[in-house]
């Protein structure tokens, strides 16, 4: 924990990369935010539909869920595109169900009535956080698609319970970091990613040893650096949410 | 034809929306460009990669491949994925081969040696003409991954012939009408997509008589239509190419 | 356009290679047609069930679709059996889609009534042109089902309002051809499909540069080689209905 | 055994339907072959192709293999198309193994070099007995494309070592009936489908109760049956090869 | 037939290997039975759903059905999971409707009730004649899961007409052999498999020559002693169901 | 945390359920272990096979992956087949690439050499759990294999590092337990699964709230209960491989 490991633009090891939000980024979604954690750009876009899946129908409940998507050259070498290839990886699907149970814990779908909110989150550029981001935007997207309902006299009350954001952290060359980038999360020994809601409770906590175990101890430096980071974008949510 | 039919910002019949390339719209593309023909914005990058399919395998000739995709809610209701569902619709097909084979049509394969040259054109936002859009946008950016093989010494000359664009044209109420945005090609009686070289020759002339047929003599009409817009499509890349 | 091309069998420019239209060719379906340009033999089959897709029901309309495919070795080399992939390719789609439309064109989908008829193009022999002949063979098949349903007093009036035929026509060496056989598209700069009716209205246009941009002059003769075969294949419709 | 069945066209128990064998049916496969058994029609073609599958790579000998598909209208009511579902029905994969069988089973694979042997029987119209129709007329298309190969000097003597065919039986009421046509093979009770070779050995032999169980004098009065009618069938082969 | 082969553990020419029929092996199926022939071991379980396929709605009538897998690893080098290639082979689909036909022979489907009765058989570990291993299991499955309803009150009587059971036969150098372990399934020249009923009657019957036709004697002699084995094995599931 | 919730047969919070671990389970698989945590039986094949997945080719390193899958009446009510669907589930996806994750952290991949370690994870029966009993019964299974390789001189030390156990705990109604059966599992509010090494090392922490969100007071008392039980799960599988 004594050692040094330099960040590109003099980042410290507990810094988030600039956090923009731009809402209103394309204009037919109920919400529609471009969320950036430096150089990761993922589109976040809230859809609002009459129906549910059919485990819901009937139940006077609604149901949240969400996709994911990385644009084949969002990366530094092409990947196949998952609709040509006629399927979504193992690792698309581990993460639109993530993001999927994220946004669903501070939803009550009660409240929400039998309508379906889908959460589309589609990589446009990558660099580390896809995820995380994805979380974080589509959590705004959400609000402005759930203000929508409630400016169409849809809804009476918010079905949102409170704000939940997303962020990683993990340990590289020894020194527990916030926000990985890319080059950082290849090289990590232990990538964490924590999913927070604004009270202050946890959602999702996915930690992995990618080669090196982690100890408690370093578990425990690492959810200090998420909480912190956590506490960082539920603000610029509001902010962008206000603006 | 001396109907007249109100378009929309009190465009006029023979009128281009507002056409905005952005080169270098992402970061890891040799090419990236977002292009916007009005509420239409498509993001077209130009990937690189060296190796061939296996028809050209040990032909000393390269190729040059498109994909097409839109994101679930680039439209005004959420479409399926394609990637969900496992496989790419008849019109996605359709899109991307016509987009292969308009850019094909103005390089010298043997010129680009084996390598491929992938545009994957994806819309962010659909308000009619995205194939056009998309092979407008994706010129520009193959443009720019062929000056950047030639700047890396990879190449010592360009393999592309001349410029290539495409608009759409249509016949509504009797009107044929320039670049048709979404409203006017649901409405539209004909509808021509054409893709022209800057020498002025066509590569591609799709006409689709969408419930009333048409006569030469409307035809016609369109075509001229096409060739002016095309013309200002050239420009317009030129001096994006040029910024 | 000075230029000779020798045609196979002395056959002239303007010239459609012998047309040969068998009605009944198979005994269950509605309509069934086996439909012969020279070398190029497709059975086409009109199927009528008592309902409709999804996006009609409950309209009062019906729907008209075609589905195409072609035998493993209908070519000079087998091609792989598309059922044993899995999955259509891009060009059948794309060709099923065209003969689609090109029926729909000349169906008046109300006086249908909530029925789908079906048309299954399947290429037994190619020698190039298997689109046009599966256009032209399709409507003698949905004539012959249109009929049998009014004889049937399932239907009062033909739904049908006129004739639809296609043809391909090239150029070869500088020369535009009428009709182009399977050696003659492969050495085409440019490759035309032309879908008309019985008044004279065009129903699709497709023409594509194989290499060679065309002319806006060469795409008029091609229109006027298109407009004498169409009109020759409506005579031998025709006569194959009466025979 | 003492009940009478009344079959169409005043057809006797043991009776095959009119057999016919069109040779050289399409002209590009190395064997093409249209076989009719009553109104049954399948048209099976012989592909010969210079690479083996990979578990006979290397190994000296070659392959032979089937694969059956049926029109989707060859039948009463339209059927799904096997490409259009992205899929095989276990049915179809079940028939084409079994081509694939009985047709290997006269093939010394040795003697047939690093080749490949595939037999495309595919239905154009359905009246029951259409896989033994398939295996019949695939033994023709296999042997004028032996005949090819060794005309074209490619083999110096023969792979095959003899002729097989097949053919159907069944109890319809309980009588024994040979070549079982659609309506009996719904109505029996018994279906069983036969491969002998010329030599009289049996290659296959699939019974199968629909609803009744039969007994070892049922099964061998069918086998009677069977031996006569594919002693028949042999006949015929020879003489269409002569033909 | 005078020749001698030497079977594995001293076994006969006309002994099956040793049978034991495990009850309630596992515990949320309504029946559920591991069957071992020696070294071949299927987990069959009966499971009963209150409705029908489509074809059955309505129809007063219940619905009996397999399905067939093996583990990767139930054989002597691993196999692919078929869930992970995304498709079941052709023998794989060829042998669950082998069982599902084969229980459908002994279920009154009418009395069953608007029911579905599903099979599954699971390879454990194969050492050949898995397909009649799963038969001879499966019925005892469902014996239980069809006392189940009774003691339930679901039903009132059995909806079983009698028992079914299966095995192979095969002949090796010459040797008709009775239930081939893999060793002899890789070594014979035909092999054989039949099913049969408590009461005598042939249910399937399905032999195939690999590579030497086989004559209407041996095939007498393989069902000689499938006869002999199924009597043994009606007995081992009688004692079964008893324990 | 002073709430009592009553488990079943009297279980303790902190208590483990039974715990079997059955080597040599099936025959065939180089390594092959039946494990049970109580009503949960999973059974864990280990595969070697001398060939690398691409990635590997050539960089002298092994791999070690996994894959799960459910019989269909593992369960309560009867899952569909994924086979037959011809899709794996998304949860499918995840535990796999769990388990493979889990195994490669204790693997020197180097020391492997190039080969490839499958280990299949197969659930007979589920009652909650199944994802950490199969990572405990894959690395026994694993290590019989490495086992295997070293006593056929196939290795010289054995590539694992150390044993790796795994674990779930959730809290039910504020009550912290360890190892959910099913009906815990449907009822708790949080549910984590650890992974951890001999050396008391993480390798996967994934902590989901299942409604109520958790604090990170909650999250150490099931950090400390997994702890416990994953020590006792390391003190049988070293049983198990000494017994």
């Amino acid at each position: 924990m004594t050692k040094t490991f330099t960040r590109s633009a003099g980042r410290a090891a507990n810094q988030l990369r600039p956090v923009r939000i731009t809402r209103g980024f394309t204009v037919h979604a109920e919400g529609s935010v471009l969320i950036e954690f430096g150089g990761t750009r993922v589109l976040c876009t809230a859809s609002v539909e009459d129906r549910v899946p059919p485990h819901k129908r009937g139940s006077g409940e609604g149901w949240v869920t969400a996709e994911y998507g990385m644009l084949p050259r969002a990366t530094h070498t092409r990947g196949d595109r998952e609709a040509a290839k006629g399927k979504q990886s193992g690792r698309t699907q581990e993460i639109q169900r993530l993001i999927g149970r994220s946004l669903r814990a501070v939803f009550d779908l009660a409240a929400l009535g039998e309508r379906t909110l889908t959460l589309d989150c589609d990589v446009l550029q990558a660099d580390g956080g896809t995820r995380t981001a994805a979380i974080t935007g589509a959590f705004v997207a959400a609000q402005d698609a759930v203000n929508k309902l409630i400016a169409d006299s849809k809804l009476e009350r918010s079905p949102i319970k409170e704000a939940v954001a997303a962020i990683s952290v993990g340990i590289v060359d020894g020194v527990p970091l916030l926000d990985l980038e890319y080059v950082e999360d290849v090289a990590c020994d232990t990538d964490m990613n924590v999913v927070m809601t604004a009270s202050g409770g946890f959602v999702e906590l996915q930690g992995t040893a990618e080669g090196v175990v982690f100890t408690r101890t370093e578990m425990n430096a690492l959810l200090d650096l998420a909480e912190k980071g956590i506490g960082e974008l539920l603000v610029a949510q509001q902010a962008a949410l206000k603006g």
